[in-house]
């Protein structure tokens, strides 16, 4: 059961972007009180208007909510995408007695198309009457920011602090171009805790830098990548600090998590989830960069469809990630099988890690090196024949 | 009709590496005198043994032949990789009167097995007895080289140089682990010009660096990727100078052009060929790193095996090349088709564009920033259900 924050109201409802009625693809999400707001973007140079709205207006203090889209991403617009975008912070603030600026807005779906405005405007309207604070409606917000996800990602976190019980609750979108500094990814994390701007921003970006920042289906980082943390004070008005503070870094760091891994957990056409983990590296950027290279190397993640232990594929996919290390001293474990040291492999049962692969939806791969202490982990998935057949026959 | 140039013989033959015997899996080329030989190597961390040994011997003046292994790439084989190598290498020179240090190596195929040397060793003996100069030759050759190519890839062109016609004539192979920095793509040219060693290197560079170094089918690089170029001058013995030597690097270019093509042209399970042009940038490694990230989007990939103009991933996939442009000043063309000017999509003929990419095996896409005069050409595949089917299956 996960708990909406006290104060949040939020809805999801059919407007007519998408083609099938069955889906949702409009959200709303409205706090009754202004709250703080944070938020983290992607770095692609091409990016869409709201991402360039939300930009503009983050960190703030007197966000009233967030109007979200789904089946257009608002990108590759130009001006107009512009004008679009503020007309739906303008829609939504009118249903909740705000300003648009008080309004963030996140867009996901088909780039290069203007969005439909009417219909939008009967959604928002459609929305507003429906929000609430319970289970259902925190479903429906979460199906309503969905593309071709087949189920939506919710995650929750109770912490006490100072007496009080405060939640942080997120929700997530994504399932394909999924690139590590984010990609198609949507998040909201909401909670009822009181946080201030500064704080906010800042562990939002550390904890998105370790979850939604550790995550690739395919590498190729959208132009809507946004997460968004807002924060309204409703279970307590004091301003989280110390060990308060910590305790919520923690709780948001394990919702972030939760919603990172469902992703790739979702991704298109995925029989697999793919966690590799890399230690021993001198920094956490450079054990990023081989996780990175591992995670998205076609061999790999085509062998680990085949349920293929194949240890070359991995071991020469960190030799091109760009990082300096000694090929003597590498290990490597799949599903804690070890299958490779010290630069040459093990004679080790292939058939046993076929069949380990073939049997569990999870895959872990462990690489390790000597050259220091810092680690990483990061999800993936494996390459199967459907992701390829949803891909190409997406947009026509 | 290809011609071998002369002081040049070769041959290929099955001595059983690979499991079918319709295929050959050994190589041998010799010179009848000694030549200059250069190489250009994989920067791969993880390397095999004869990328060891073949840098340890190049640039050189008295190499005398090369020996050629597919269907296992002596990988990750630690020591005993080395000193197989090595007895490879002094089975080809007992052959052919020679030193083991004047025989160059190559292996390819499947990584972290040992060399069957026997087999090896039986091959080459075969081979020696079969050597010849004609077409029949070279094309045996360059199958002995192929792991899961569909074809043979051979490339010539003839220039006259003091009076005299000489030979520059190509041979690769490789489908797939193929990505820029060369990948799982071995490549031997040979002539019969004279041509200083130093002279052969920096060509031979620069010539792979606008060539085997801007192809990808899956970005994978290899720990085996090797060009080697072989000059014997049994043409002319005057090494070439000046004006013979700019024809001669044209030559040598446009051999190893259409050898590079020809790669992600046969790349596994592709029905395209795409090719990325990428002009008006600062610099000619930014273009190729929007042009690297263009070409190996599996969202760009799966479009174009879709027959879908989807821009919106093509310029996405440059916005998040890591190069600073200005969005506003970015134009895109499909076969000819300009889809994208000045930051916005253009009004086009979606059906046609999808016709054009659907009826040409070849797919041009241009991209045009506003930044400077450099540019690169760039070629790779799409992305197709089969290619996910092949590298699923090639190990188990």
């Amino acid at each position: 059961m996960t708990a909406v924050p006290k104060g949040f109201r939020l809805g999801g409802v059919y407007c007519g972007i998408k083609r099938y009625a069955d889906k949702l693809d409009l959200s709303l999400l409205v706090s009754d009180r202004p709250c703080t707001a944070a938020g983290v973007y992607t770095t692609n140079l091409v990016f869409a208007a709201p991402v360039k709205w939300d930009r503009g207006l983050t960190p703030a203090t007197d966000v009233r909510g967030v109007v979200i889209n789904s089946g257009n991403a608002n990108a590759c617009t130009g001006e107009r995408g512009d004008k679009d975008c503020r007309r739906m912070a303008e829609l939504a603030a009118a249903v909740c007695d705000a300003k648009a600026e008080q309004m963030l807005v996140l867009s996901t779906g088909i780039i290069g198309e203007f969005l439909p405005l009417a219909k939008i405007e009967s959604g928002i309207r459609d929305a507003a009457g429906k929000l609430g604070n319970d289970q259902a409606a925190l479903t429906a917000a979460a199906r309503g920011m969905l593309t071709t996800d087949t189920r939506h990602k919710v995650a929750t976190r109770t912490i006490t602090v100072g007496g009080n019980q405060a939640t942080i609750t997120g929700m997530a979108k994504g399932a394909a171009m999924i690139g590590p500094k984010m990609a198609t990814m949507l998040a909201v994390v909401t909670t009822d805790a009181a946080v201030a701007p500064a704080d906010a921003q800042r562990l939002l970006a550390s904890t998105v830098d370790q979850t939604f920042n550790c995550i690739s289906v395919d590498g190729h980082m959208s132009t809507n990548d946004t997460v968004l943390l807002l924060a309204n004070g409703a279970a307590s008005s004091v301003q989280l600090s110390g060990a308060d503070l910590d305790a919520f870094a923690l709780a948001l760091f394990e919702v972030c998590e939760e919603l990172a891994v469902a992703i790739p957990a979702d991704g298109e056409g995925a029989t697999h989830l793919v966690q590799v983990e890399v230690r021993g590296c001198r920094t956490r950027e450079e054990a990023r960069s081989i996780a990175k290279s591992v995670s998205e190397s076609l061999l790999v993640k085509t062998a680990i469809c085949g349920a293929d232990p194949n240890w070359g594929r991995i071991v020469s996919a960190a030799g091109y990630a760009g990082v300096a290390f000694d090929p003597a001293r590498v290990h490597l474990w799949v599903n804690d099988m070890h299958l490779y040291a010290d630069g040459a492999p093990l004679g080790f049962d292939h058939d046993a890690a076929s069949k380990s692969i073939k049997e569990n939806r999870d895959t872990k791969i462990l690489l390790t090196f000597g050259e220091g202490d810092e680690s990483i982990r990061f999800w993936s998935t494996d390459l199967t024949a459907e992701y390829v057949r949803l891909n190409a026959d997406y947009h026509t």
